[in-house]
């Protein structure tokens, strides 16, 4: 299986190697993306499977059963910029050699096992994520469509230029799906640090993410005296150690754990000799529990009206996102995570801090999330990386499961 | 004179009207800047004066006198991204006026006059300043040829595709000229502060410019905990309010103002859900005390190094720019002083926070800088704006000194 993993791996991230300092780049609904696509059904064709694609650009690699109701495992190919092989590439690689070991076994479905590769999951091109398995679980919201990435492209564009319709992706909703098993790589250190071979997620962590706009007045950096200044900047920067300051003290004193990022910041005119004028911040929270979430928010809206009545301008609050907390099957997990001790291997409980596609497939049908590790828990960085043993792992249960779920 | 300054400047402008919610851009060895010097040259030729180009692309108008050697007085017409209409076109539009008031009163220069117009003045677009009168002056370092703008087209390029030839800049040296006076809007609000009409500037504080390079570690921001962050932008944020407060402070002692600024600040990978893993800070500082910007310069380097102790990361300084400042010559300047005063203007004797062309020309010849007020100091902004009452002030003065300097 190894030789296989390590091959298909390259395959599905289009690189004869996966040492490239660069990383890769496959944003959602691009050139690169369809590429990798591409490789997948490929791949998929060489294990004997049917591969079909629908109406949002999902990739399906199907093995028919005795009955048409669907057991799915799967993941994405789209990365972040100069991102990591594995993010994504692993649920699908481990779910393509998942069906590779059980038909290697012998093994027959009943029910039809399919291995899902769904279109534009990071949120890194458009600030939208998840829009493939959005379509799939008839969720996605149609007035996202002006939505444009930095070169000004738009999400309905994007989509209509790798060949799609954007007024059919609602057809790519499915209702022949008995259950989804995502597996995916950690992106943090739990497992490692709690001495566990993998993790059943039982919550996934929906963020709440903020735009802050800071007004002030730009201005000739060498004649304006310090005293008579409303630099955007200086007013915006206390902000970054408050949430960074806030969210770890409120972590340690919370009994689930909360994550708060400035994660982007604009300056503009952002030229040498021009004062800050405007300061656009982008700030990214996350818990499992909401209540804590929301507290967290309310924390930084406050801290901005204080900073605004220090501040000769404006700043301005605005909520991008506000999504629940997803809970996964409890039923399905549990099997999740019987699989894995049935086969040796020790599993840890625990939470998702990141968004994934079995968030909008829980919609549609009981749905589980297994994760395996990656090295010290760097991620969406061309250092992501997760070692062929663990990949076995992952391979292993998502083997074991498929076999339980598609039986008779 | 009024009507003639109004609607000169909205030709040198290359628009209808002065309040435009955009301002102008017109950025050095851009199509636009090329435009606005056709329009001087019009301009020029409207008052009989004869418009010639040089090879660094500055434009003259000149009046031809009895003797060959020159008196000279100008600024430039480029601007920053979304600037203002006076920035520049003051002091060419001035100059201008100025001969237009000598005609009309019907006197005839010994020595020749000529106004100029030097091309790509300011930083905005590759960060270098001046490139027009360095040339005259004799002082530009052909190295720069490689510089970029943010299009990734070269000053070598961007010289060459408005018609000139690279290696020839050096052939537009002068070395006719027997005084220069530029005329700038003050970009600050030290004239209107004081109570007077006019600046008289003694010397001009060039910049020193550093760039810091943080470098911590991106990460997914729902999945990395708060207590096991490298990020970047959360290790930089305190420099932006050091450099701001350690300037009002140090100019507060100091019996020479300072300013220092955070302009610019990149953040990479700058999306919502990664964590900031790198990112670059340009400081830019002022005083014509060279010995006081250099502390600054000391201070900011040394609480780099502290947070860089405290950081799990690297911190680097890079000093792009270190000019020591130029003072003008003290005998012109009490001239230019004397004709304000005999005209019954209030003047006040100050310096320059900003470059200005003047600064290479003082290599060259005697040189002297008057300001005028611009509205509460706004500057490189769409509402900069200059009274035709002091545009007028200026036409004034500069016709007096025309008048002197280029007599017998």
């Amino acid at each position: 299986m190894k030789p296989w993993l390590e091959s298909t791996l390259r395959e599905l991230n289009l690189t004869g190697t996966m040492d490239r300092p660069d990383g890769f780049t496959r944003l959602g609904y691009s050139e690169e993306e369809v590429e990798a696509i591409e490789a997948f059904k490929k791949a998929a064709e060489n294990l004997g499977l049917t591969a079909y694609q629908d109406q949002a650009g999902n990739a399906f690699a199907r093995w028919e059963g005795k009955v048409d109701t669907v057991v799915m495992t799967g993941s994405h190919l789209d990365t972040v910029e100069n991102g990591g092989g594995y993010d994504g590439v692993a649920g699908v690689l481990c779910g393509l050699g998942a069906v590779k070991q059980l038909k290697e076994g012998g093994y027959q479905p009943h029910h039809t096992i399919e291995v899902s590769c769904f279109a534009s999951e990071e949120s890194a091109r458009f600030g939208v994520s998840t829009i493939g398995s959005k379509s799939v679980a008839g969720i996605l919201d149609y007035s996202i469509e002006d939505v444009t990435d930095r070169h000004g492209v738009s999400i309905k564009e994007a989509v209509e230029g790798v060949g799609l319709e954007w007024n059919s992706l609602h057809q790519a909703e499915r209702e022949d799906i008995k259950s989804f098993i995502e597996l995916h790589i950690e992106q943090g250190t739990q497992i490692e640090d709690n001495g566990a071979d993998v993790g059943i997620v039982r919550g996934v962590a929906c963020p709440i993410r903020l735009k802050v706009h800071v007004e002030g007045m730009a201005g000739h950096t060498g004649t304006t005296p310090m005293g008579k200044r409303q630099d955007a900047l200086v007013a915006a920067s206390p902000l970054i150690s408050f949430v960074s300051n806030e969210a770890l003290a409120l972590s340690n004193a919370s009994s689930k754990p909360i994550v708060a990022t400035v994660s982007t910041l604009e300056v503009k005119p952002n030229v040498m000799n021009v004062i800050p004028g405007t300061v656009e911040v982008g700030i990214d929270i996350r818990s499992v529990d909401d209540e804590l979430k929301r507290r967290m928010a309310a924390m930084i809206k406050e801290k901005c009206a204080l900073i605004e009545r220090e501040f000769n301008g404006k700043i301005q609050v605005d909520t991008l996102v506000d999504n629940t907390s997803i809970l996964l099957d409890e039923e399905l997990t549990s099997r999740v995570e019987q699989a894995g001790k049935s086969l040796g291997y020790k599993t840890f409980k625990m939470d998702s801090g990141a968004g994934h596609d079995v968030m909008n497939m829980a919609v549609k049908c009981p749905s589980a999330l297994l994760f395996i590790p990656c090295e010290k828990g760097i991620s969406h960085h061309p250092r992501e990386h997760s070692s062929l043993e663990d990949l076995s792992i992952g391979v292993n249960i998502l083997a074991q499961m498929l076999r339980q779920e598609a039986g008779e």
